[in-house]
């Protein structure tokens, strides 16, 4: 891409206008913290969605992740990462006391944990968790188990016996 | 390996007494088809097992999954398969009569089905499903969802939309 650039120097001016654009027009929401064109962003401004079901995400990425998929219809909340001792990412890092403003404000009635199945991403799930349940909201986290086109044999001994606990009746 | 052999010939009678001791002593347990040194298996005459709880798998390698996760401490039920078209595997293949009849004699109260989650996966537990349910068993599948250490942008959209539907309340 690098040696496209030097060989072809009019692609450099484009390039320049494109990242100041893109600089000057995408916002990032101060209400989720998605990007978007607008701020608010356009999922907290799209009144059709269920105003009850809030979701929480690490990052824009999941966040495109779970609109991609088609199967949640609510709003988000941005993290901005999870919490992890080894990067030294502390609650106060992240936009925890902004979802806790959100819901103590808004009509939710659950909230959906949407965070990774690590130890980072579970244990910010249960600091969240403990923050919200006092407000009267309904906490969940995404199921554990076997994705979609997976081996019973290929799967590590922790997911196999979350998927035992979370059996679900036919 | 076969290098090894030609240039130790001393090995290949090793290894053809050990390829004849395993033929004479390893057996398929006649109630559950797994493999063991005896029939029934030293699954099927444990009696320290919950003999209210039948897990049904596809091949011996997922029950060993299972007991490696340790956190199943019932009976097994091996179907040798899963029903699929292209492979030309039809139920009358697999030991679904079998497992009907178990279900009929024994004491069991839950059937679990842990097979892989794959078309032809879920195709053989929704059958299997219906053979079941009118003898009055609870039938249940191992949860799907994202597995530990799984991040939410990796996922498929199925299994995200699957990881919704069977959240976990906090």
């Amino acid at each position: 891409m690098a040696l496209q650039l030097l060989t072809h120097r009019e692609g450099l001016g484009k390039l320049q206008q494109a990242l100041s654009a893109v600089d000057a027009e995408i916002k990032t929401c101060s209400t989720c913290s998605n990007i978007s064109l607008g701020d608010p962003c356009h999922i907290c401004t799209d009144e059709g969605r269920d105003k009850t079901s809030l979701c929480v995400v690490e990052g824009v990425d999941d966040l495109w992740a779970m609109e991609r998929s088609g199967a949640f219809k609510g709003y988000y909340h941005i993290l901005g990462g999870v919490v992890s001792a080894i990067d030294g990412v502390g609650p106060e890092d992240l936009t925890i006391d902004q979802l806790v403003n959100r819901v103590k404000k808004g009509a939710f009635k659950e909230v959906i944990l949407a965070l990774g199945a690590s130890v980072d991403g579970q244990t910010t799930a249960h600091l969240i968790s403990r923050k919200l349940k006092p407000l009267g909201v309904d906490v969940s986290a995404l199921a554990r188990g076997i994705p979609i086109g997976a081996e019973v044999d290929y799967m590590d001994d922790g997911t196999l016996s979350l998927a035992l606990k979370g059996r679900q009746v036919f």
